[in-house]
């Protein structure tokens, strides 16, 4: 079986780490494996496999012979370093939102549209956690009756804002109940106890960026360029999953029977919805696994040809760093590297 | 100036406290104060504007003399005791929902219809706390152009449960942060670091109890039998202010700046909506005081004649407490006492 030398930009943060673990766990075929980080986090030690790893500081010359590298790092960083891994031959799987729009980037969820891989030339780019997480769960409803509409509100966990949301939580928990203040400085408020409605920088009309990605990226990974989403984006006090509240509006009825259906059969889905044994998705239950958890269907009793539900996924595994790591799967499996 | 007999039943309670903690603030015209509550509760002490009153257990016979009673009781003990009250005068202010679809008996926000308090039979419902908040945010919008259809996703506090879902809340996090499993039993699952999809139980089509009041409710309050409203509950690990996503079609276009000069003079409504100086409404914000907090507003950019916004308010004040001492005030504005 062929291997593959793989390299890892940003991988001591908390993305990095998740998409290390899970090549492990996937049994990705590595043949050598860099770990790329920042000037300030290089020379750290990482075990991998029984063997170990230092971390290296990442520099444009950092990517040769290298097939395949799992981009965890900021814009500004993957924008600086990931066309000098595509000019030394890698393939850039780019979790980062730099290159989602580009249209010379394919922007893939491997259960939806992992035919769009092909269309590479050098990067192909992550989706943003919560579309990648609703479009999953989405993805054989709007194959079966096209969705025109999205209404989604959001509830994402700390882990979106990395390693320093998840301390940040933890800290102020922790002060607040000895007496002491709260400080915010991963987010732009206190988080414990509190909701924030912002996640990233709000546009001329008042969504946020956060918020529109649902609409851009899910025009492209449907290849629907009429797809319409409302989407309100709020930041809660939960480590690692996002949970997403959506109503739907397709071409045409789909019942709830047959929603249940085909979110039994659906790749990448766990069908969670016997609400007389209060079985429904929630976000400590879908943590630290790669399915997306979906439930609570029902009829949107307020229009036609529409439904509701409710879904859960792990933020850093298949929000982040198990789509990217299934994406390089996809590659194996189509000789594309 | 007229003073009145008041009695709170359930005064022990995280509602019934707060009923008596307003009813001092805001100078309520207290002439005798009734304090009752369960057998159980019954011979504690309670401190009221330098006077110390003895919680009495409430019985059919606690109410001669009473003018008007405010009730913060479960369902089942006002079935019992509100009519008892009723046969011996008073007027009773329902917190519970036993009544409140009952056609005899007016629901009533007093930012909205304070005038269905006329056709009191005896008892007048609190509405639900969530439909007290999105009814007082969306008030003055629904006059200027009719709602037809809301999509409401909620964030509820754990206040929603009473002083147990306080403490179950505050005791999770503490044998979390030491080690310890934590124990479920206000909620149906730990709450600590998650969300739970469900309030109340689920009917048939699958919307839970919490849900139906929503439109069942807003359809009383506005007199307006053709609301359609689809709306998702979730509880959240916040203390007592609850959160809500609303997205409203109306029967005509409300323009953002139309909808900030209607929320900017509303009764009962705190617009904060400046989002380059990231202010917006936050459950931590908003609790401990009894306005309604209103921002993110927004054209839904999935739909014409459709407006997106986020409000946030304190579930025992003006979702509960406050809004049913506000109804007493009308009473006794309208001499009906």
């Amino acid at each position: 079986m062929k291997k593959y030398n793989v390299a890892i930009l940003g991988a001591t943060g908390a993305v990095g780490k998740e998409m290390l673990e899970i090549l492990g766990e996937r049994n990705f075929p590595i043949n050598e494996l860099k770990l790329l980080a920042s000037k300030k986090s290089a020379g750290g030690e990482v075990e991998f496999k029984g063997k170990k790893y230092i971390i290296e500081e990442a520099t444009e010359n950092s990517f040769e012979n290298i097939d395949v590298m799992l981009c965890a790092a900021e814009n500004d960083i993957s924008i600086t370093l990931s066309p000098a891994a595509v000019m030394a031959g890698a393939v850039v799987i780019d979790n980062s939102s730099a290159y989602r729009m580009d249209e010379n980037v394919p922007l893939v969820v491997p259960e939806v549209n992992p035919e769009d891989v092909k269309k590479h030339k050098g990067i192909i780019a992550n989706p943003n956690c919560s579309t990648i997480i609703a479009l999953t769960a989405l993805n054989e409803l709007n194959s079966y009756a096209k969705i025109n509409r999205m209404i989604v509100s959001t509830y994402q966990a700390v882990s979106g804002a990395g390693i320093n949301g998840i301390k940040e939580l933890d800290k102020q928990v922790k002060d607040i109940n000895e007496g002491k203040e709260a400080v915010a400085n991963a987010f732009q408020y206190q988080i414990a106890y509190n909701l924030i409605p912002q996640i990233g920088d709000f546009d001329e009309i008042g969504y946020s960026q956060e918020e529109m990605k649902m609409q851009n990226e899910g025009r492209k990974i449907l290849h629907n360029p009429n797809l319409k989403v409302n989407c309100t984006c709020i930041r809660v006090p939960v480590y690692r999953s996002h949970s997403e509240s959506i109503t739907i509006e397709t071409e045409k009825e789909i019942t709830v029977e047959k929603a249940r259906e085909l979110l039994n059969n659906a790749e990448g889905v766990k069908l969670i919805d016997d609400l007389q044994n209060k079985k429904y998705p929630m976000p400590i239950e879908s943590s630290d696994q790669d399915l997306i958890y979906v439930g609570r269907i029902r009829k949107d009793i307020s229009s036609d040809n529409s439904l509701v539900l409710w879904c859960c996924g792990d933020q850093i595994r298949k929000g982040a760093a198990t789509n990217a790591v299934q994406i390089a799967e996809v590659l194996v499996k189509e000789n594309l590297i």
